[in-house]
Order: C-alpha cells, then structure tokens, then sequence
C-alpha cells in the first residue's frame, strides 16, 4: 500500500492529527482518557500513540507515586516540547538566510550572512550550517529538529517525467534546481544547468542534519511566507511581486504555495508590458523585467540624468519626490500594474503584495501601481483591491521554507507504511 | 462545533470515507467484518455505519435464514447501488442543459433545450425540471439523488463579509449569482442585478428535488469538466478559455476548481490586449472581448468585406483558409495568444484548453495563438506548452456541475454535526 494514498493511510493520518491536537488542547492525558475522548479502539489508539512516541512527537509521562491508585500505575501522554522545530534556509544570489521556529511555531530567531556573487555551494551550506549553529545555541534544540524547507534561486520545475510537486500531497517529489544559476533563464532559453540539482542539494544537508529536506524557489517561499507571518497573514489567496535584481514572485492559492503544472508559476517578470521594447535576458521583449527591476530602474534613472549610486537612493528620492527618481519609479510602477491587472483577473487574488528593493519607495511606487491595477482589472474588482508593502525583508524565504515544512508535517512524513488492517478489540 | 472544521470532524468524515471504500472493495460485510479492518471501536463504528444508513448511502441486507448459525443473525452492510447518482443543470444565456451520472461516476445521459433571450427563470427551471425528467425515464432513479450542481453565467462573487467558497473545504458558502444577465458585467462597472440571486435559486432547485444544491459560474464549471471528462481529463492543472458571444474562462489549480478570493478568477476576457483599442462593455479599453467574441470577429470580418452570415460560416471559412475569415480568425488568436502567455507565466497550467464557437477554426485559429503564446511565455516553457481544443460542447458546463457536486461529497455535506467525542467501550 503507498503512504499518502487511499483512505486507509489517510485516516490514519487523521488519527495522528487527531491525537496530537488533543494533546495541544487539553494537556497531558492518560490512554485512557484520549481513548474516551477520540473514538479510536484501544488497539489503534495504542497503535498511533506508539508511533509518535517513536516519532519524537509525544513524550510519555511516567506516574508520580503519590497519584498511584489501585492497579497499574497510569501513564500520562504529551507533546514532547522539543519536537516540530523547524529550520527553513534560504540560498540566495548573495547571501544565506536562516530562520527556526520553535514548537508552538513561534520563530526564535533568523539569521544571515552576505557575500559575494558566485560563491561555491559548499561554501554557501558551510555558512548556513554556522548560522544555524548560532540560532540552536540560543533556543534551538538541534536533536528535536523535525525536518528543513530550502529557498534556492531560480525555477524549480519538475523532473523529465514526473509530475512537479504538489502542496499538500507531493513535496517530496524529486525535482531539480539551479541553486547558484545567475540568472533565472540562460539567453538561449534552455534551463539553466542544474549544478548541483535539487537532490544533490538536498542529499547534502539531509546529510548534515539528518532530517527531511524540502526544496522550492526562493521568491515563491517568500510569497508563502507573507501569508503565513507576513502582511497578508491569514489570507488564502495571495499574489506575491517581488521587485529585485530579478522581478518574480508566487501565487498562494487557497492557502497553499502554488507551482503549476510543471513548477513554473509566478514568472510575473516575464510578463510582456511593452512589445515594442527592450529585450530580456530570458529571449522575449518587453518584459517586465526590462522595465521594473533594480538595474533597468537604475539605468532608466541615469539616462534621465539622475546622479544616484544604488536603488536605495533613487528609491529615497522617489519617496521624497525628487525628479528624476519619481518619474522614473513611477513608469515602473505603472507597467507592474499593467502586468498585475491580467494576472489579478486570471487569479483573483485578496491581497497583493510588492516586495523587493524597489518597494522601498512607498507610495511613489504603489501609487501609479494601484492605477495601472484599477484600470486594467474589471470594474467590479476595483473595490476589491488590496494592495500591500512586503512585511518579511530579507529573511523571508528562509521562513517560507519553515512554512513549506510546516504545511506538510514531516511527522507525517516520516510515518511508517500504514499497515493494512488494525483489529478491533 | 462547526462541521467541516477541526480535526475531529476532518476525522469522522475519514471513517466515513474508509467505511464506504471498504464495502466498494470487498462488497457486504458484516459489522464485526468491517470492524476488523476498519481499525474503528464498535461505538464509533457504529455511529458512523447508522450515519450512512441514514444517509442512503449504505443498506443493512437482512440474514438469509439459511445461513444462520448461533445467536443472532448478522447481518450485512453494502453500498446502496442506487446512491451517489448526481444532475448537473447549466442554465446558459440561450439554452438550458442538462446531465447526468449514475453511482459509478459514469455520465448517464445529457440533454438540451434552446429558448430565446432572457426566459424569465421560473420557465428555464420549468425546462431543467422536464429535461431532468426525461433523463429519470431512462437510467436515473431521482429518488437516489443524491445532489445538483448548477452552472450560471455571469461572475459568482462572494457574498459580503464572506470568503468565497473554496473547492474542497466550502463549496456550500453563499455567494450571490446572477443566473439571467445578459452581459457579464454592467457598463458603470457596477455588480449586475442578482435576480435571483444564487440563494434563491438554490432555495427553488432544492424544493423541486430535494437535495442539497451548488452553484458557480458555468464558463469555470466547463473548465473543470474539461479537467474530468474532457480533453484535459486527468491533468491537475488545467486552463480553459471559451470564445464565445462572451469571452471568459476558468482554471483548474492542482485537481481543483480555482474561484480566487473574491469569486473572480478566469476573467481572461477582459485581460487588456490594445490599450489603444475599442471600449469594452466591461468599461475598460482593449480587453480581450473586445477583439476575439464571436460578435467581435464577425464584425471584423464584415469590415473586411465578408459576407458570412454566421459565425459558423466565418469559422468554416477560415477553416479553408479563405479570406478574409482566415485573416479574421488569425488577428484574434493572435490577441488569444498573446493574453494566454500572461496567464501562463503567471499560473503554469499543464494543458490550456480552447472552447467556444470560435474553436470550430481548427488550425485557423490554434495555430496564430500558439505562435503569441510561445513568443510570450518563459522560452523554457515553450517546449511544454500543450493546447488543445475542447471537447464536451454544449453539456460541458451541466458536467461541470456533476464534477462540482462529485468533489464535494454530497454524501458527507449531509452528515450531521460532529459530536465532540467517542466513547471507547
């Protein structure tokens, strides 16, 4: 019988969710009183309770003496307040980021180290490997550590053949990446070379951690991220624009981290806003990219003759309403929300979030986004927009890669083949 | 405690759904049979086994007296074979359809009436209810029925202060329809008439069959009778645009009906393509309607001095590859394309689906959408592109409505409140 599939290992995992979620609420129980509170037999009670005890979830309290009654001493079961940590890396361009959290799925702290473009990925996990040291010398408790979620950089479609990962049932399907690709697409339109892949990336820190390794792209981790502890906390439907060196971003569709069909979701930067314009890295025209990410905001600002070292000065100035920077960031804003009004109108999304160094200029940015969004969205959803700043900063994917984990329970995941039959009684 | 909320009721709903499967696999079995492989206490069992006796879903086969030995009689549980038989009902703009599909899930019969423009909706339901009828003389026992899913046209927003309904988790929140607009969208932009709204609508079908009633729009119930049915059936990620006197569509995200936050997704038809174009109804400028509806191409091809009557002629002419239809034809699936790309780099679909009268162009129309399409997608994503025209016609959005009602379980949307526990013996 396969995990995850058909009613039987299903139930079962309802049986676990179950145990646990009375344990969160009512504090430590004995069997006996799970049982009367669960409708499970006492046999697949015993069952379930013995696999998250082997599981690390559950700590079994042995009897004070003074509570003795008659008969057996009674056991009292709970969670094990070690256990569910969760680590979430995020491999960017130039830097690492980490973050954890804790049990009750507080984060406790995040950490990151920059450095330069092109470093070797040995390199980059022996610096993560150093910060997450860092953080489990303050709260985190390495042994109790439940699985980790890793941002890379770049597409993350789905392997030659197989279906690309899905939320809630597959996240563990192979699929393979391009951590340390530059650039999201080569010129030539091929994949970018996947050195090292996604299973050689995750191979190596399972490794190092010997826990369940989840891997998605970095941007769409962070679009997961503002939905779970962000500024769209709570909203199930979120479309996430990232305006950085690259522009892209991710969808959260009813809750959960959307990839498509073949792990190719959320290339809003690739979107065609002016056909008639410059080419993109990627092969087309006028993409979004060509007019909306730091360098061509950067250029398009000295070719107006503005004196401006980096975004964030331009995106200072553009706050401030100095020219040329405003104009500048408004021509941006106004093709983002050109491209944002077709994918709101496909989508649907509640919330909309612009992320990225480019948010920085507030609402010289939002502004002329809003309008471009209004007159290209149906009517009737114009009063429905909400347009929101990112909440997360930089440490965003490293917490969308805890909310990856999260969302996917690697309790579950390490839970033994269901077996095929329990007995009653 | 609120039904299909928490994990006891997530929980029972599993014991449902592995009792049921159980007796599909292995046919009648007894009480203490299904205890055995069920893993369930004889309370719980027993609970949920009188649930769906209650229901209709299941029949207690009294004990052939033959077969008796000591004790009493056992007796045994089986699938009612004449449960789980659902109708779909679209009423579109000039026409009502109908289908039908027996307990295997194996579409029974579908049936069409055409009526003029704006039938009041007392006598379209007077039509759904014949058309039903005859549907029942052959192959359908309505007294098994076990739900109606119902396709509208015009948007399906949420209800105020609501979220809209989700595929998997609350198909039955209210949300407010207007079934008999004659245009998606009124020219100030504002909401159109809700007469009568989804509620009441729903009320009506409800008293005239007696089961629980879904509504949607019936363009996103085609698209996800593509997904089933149709020429995408099995993919889980799907696109689907309809060119027809209206333009619009709906995406199927990861198996499910995708409705977005506010109930407005699929709107492709209003996606700006010529900023510098014709005003839409919508109120905006250049939206896709505006240049690939059936009205919008046979005006252009008037303008081009044809002389089809029909837009089956048009269609037919392009066909051949006689101009101006093909020319006609060719302009619009460029804008197709070129709006398609958006979408598809936004949201990734394994399959993008063509329907509509419009798709009777064949290559006509295909082959220029899908040059927009590759010229405007990611270049890694051209080779994966997959287009393919649709295949249920006219019925497929009274499919749809089956798919709907099928995906969420008419049988458990009937089950009781929870209670709060089992007893275990």
């Amino acid at each position: 019988m396969q995990q995850h599939d058909g009613p039987l290992s299903r139930l079962r995992r309802g049986h676990e969710e179950l145990v646990l979620d009375l344990l969160r609420r009512n504090g430590p129980l004995s069997r006996g009183e799970l049982g009367a509170r669960c409708g499970l037999s006492r046999t697949t009670l015993y069952d379930i309770v013995g696999v998250l005890v082997a599981n690390g979830a559950v700590v079994v309290h042995a009897p004070e003496a003074t509570r003795r009654r008659r008969g057996r001493p009674v056991e009292r079961l709970a969670l094990n307040p070690g256990a569910g940590q969760a680590i979430g890396i995020d491999f960017a361009r130039r830097a690492v980021h980490v973050a954890a959290v804790n049990v009750a799925h507080e984060v406790v702290g995040t950490a990151s180290h920059p450095h330069g473009p092109g470093l070797p990925l040995a390199e980059r996990i022996g610096i993560a490997e150093r910060l997450v040291a860092g953080l489990a010398g303050d709260s985190l408790r390495l042994a109790a550590l439940s699985a980790i979620g890793v941002g890379v950089v770049g597409p993350v479609p789905s392997a030659p053949g197989r279906p690309a990962a899905k939320t809630e049932s597959d996240d563990q399907s192979a699929t393979s990446v391009a951590p340390d690709a530059d650039r999201t697409v080569t010129p030539d339109g091929a994949l970018p070379p996947a050195v090292p892949d996604r299973e050689a990336l995750a191979r190596e820190l399972r490794g190092l951690f010997g826990v369940p390794v989840l891997v998605d792209n970095n941007t769409r981790l962070a679009a997961l991220a503002e939905s779970v502890w962000g500024t769209a906390a709570g909203e199930r439907d979120v479309l996430y624009l990232r305006l950085s060196h690259g522009v892209g971003g991710g969808l959260v569709v009813d809750g959960g981290l959307h990839r498509g069909a073949h792990g190719l979701s959320g290339e809003f930067g690739h979107i065609t806003v002016d056909p008639g314009g410059r080419p993109c890295e990627c092969g087309g025209t006028g993409c979004l990219e060509t007019v909306a990410s730091v360098g061509a905001v950067l250029e398009a600002h000295r070719a107006a003759g503005g004196t401006a070292g980096d975004i964030a000065e331009v995106t200072a100035a553009a706050r401030a309403g100095r020219e040329p920077a405003a104009g500048v960031v408004a021509s941006a804003g106004h093709h983002v929300g050109t491209a944002l009004a077709a994918v709101c109108n496909a989508v649907g999304p509640g919330v909309v979030v612009i992320g990225g160094e480019l948010a920085a200029a507030g609402d010289a940015l939002t502004v002329p986004v809003r309008e471009a969004l209004a007159a290209g969205v149906l009517p009737f959803s114009r009063p429905l927009l909400d347009l929101r700043p990112a909440a997360l900063g930089e440490v965003g994917a490293a917490l969308g890669g805890i909310a990856l984990v999260l969302h996917r329970s690697p309790l579950l995941s390490r839970y033994p083949q269901a077996p095929d039959s329990g007995e009653d009684r």
